[in-house]
C-alpha cells in the first residue's frame, strides 16, 4: 500500500515518513555503556496512523540486538500516542505532544510479560531537523529511577 | 536477515514461518458480523523469537482494516509468550502453551491507550494443519464477557 494516499490526520506526522539509519549509544546505571547501529522506518497504509518499525545491531559484527514494532496515533491537534511491542516481552503505551517536528512522549502503561525484565516507565523525545532524526529514551527499570538509556542520531535514507 | 540461521530456541515454532493468506469472519455482541481478507507473516532474524506481522482488509475494496505487529517468544519447553501492538491503541501480552503445531494463549495484560476502546482480556488459539493456518480469537471488551470475535483460515503462500 505504498501508493496509498496519506490520511489527513497524519499529515502533521509526514516528516517522520521514510527510512532513517545511523548509530546510537546506550547506558544505564546497571550496565556497561554500549553503541549500536540502528534503522527506523515510518510508513503508512492510508489509515490514520503511522506504522513504526525499528531494529538495532552490533556495529562490530552486524548481529541484531533490539527491535520494536508499533504504531503512531494522532489523537488530537498536537497530541499523539505511540504503542509498540518488543521481543524482550515488553509493550509500551505512550502519550504526549507533537510540536512542529518534535515529539515528547511519556508512558501511560508499560506491560511486561511473565518472564520479562521489569520496566516501569519510559520517556521518549524524538525530533527531526533537516535530514537528521534524533531521539533520547529514558526509563525507570529494574529498581532504578528514571535515567537516560538511549540516544541516537539517524540520517534520512 | 532472511539468510540468518534459525535460533534453536525457535525450532519448535518453525512451522509458523512464512506468509499465510486467506479470509476470516468477525462477530461480537455489539457489532454486525463482517468478513475480511487477511495476511499473516512470521519471520526471524536469528535471535530467539519470531517476528509477527498481520494485516486485514475489506474483501470488497481492499481497503486496510486491522493490523498488528509483535513477537513470539519461546520461554520454556512447550511454553510461549506473544506480545503485540495494534494501531487501535491496544497492546496485548499473552502467555500459554505450544503443543505440536497448536498454540493456546491467554492474555496476562491488555494495555489500552488513553483514547482506545476498552478491552480487558483476549484468548488466541492458533493451529497449523498441513498448509492451513487456523485461528480463533475471543475477547472480553466494551463491558461484554469473553466472546468469540474472530475466526480465520489462511493458506501458506
Amino acid at each position: 500500500m505504498s501508493d496509498a494516499v496519506l490520511h489527513p490526520a497524519v499529515g502533521p506526522l509526514a516528516f517522520l515518513l521514510g527510512r532513517w539509519r545511523g548509530e546510537g549509544k546506550g547506558e544505564y546505571p546497571t550496565i556497561e555503556p554500549f553503541v549500536y547501529g540502528e534503522q527506523i522506518e515510518f510508513s503508512h497504509n492510508g489509515r490514520p496512523f503511522l506504522i513504526y518499525g525499528q531494529t538495532t545491531w552490533n556495529p562490530t559484527d552486524g548481529y541484531p540486538l533490539h527491535s520494536e514494532a508499533g504504531y503512531v496515533r494522532p489523537v488530537a491537534e498536537g497530541r499523539i500516542e505511540l504503542v509498540l511491542a518488543q521481543p524482550s516481552g515488553i509493550t509500551e503505551i505512550l502519550a504526549g505532544t507533537l510540536s512542529s517536528t518534535r515529539i515528547n512522549l511519556t508512558s501511560t502503561l508499560v506491560g511486561v510479560s511473565p518472564t520479562a525484565k521489569q520496566v516501569s516507565a519510559v520517556k521518549r523525545v524524538l525530533s527531526v531537523d533537516g535530514t537528521t532524526l534524533s531521539y533520547q529514551l529514558d526509563m525507570a527499570a529494574v529498581g532504578q529511577d528514571m535515567n537516560i538509556h538511549l540516544q541516537a542520531e539517524l540520517e534520512k535514507q
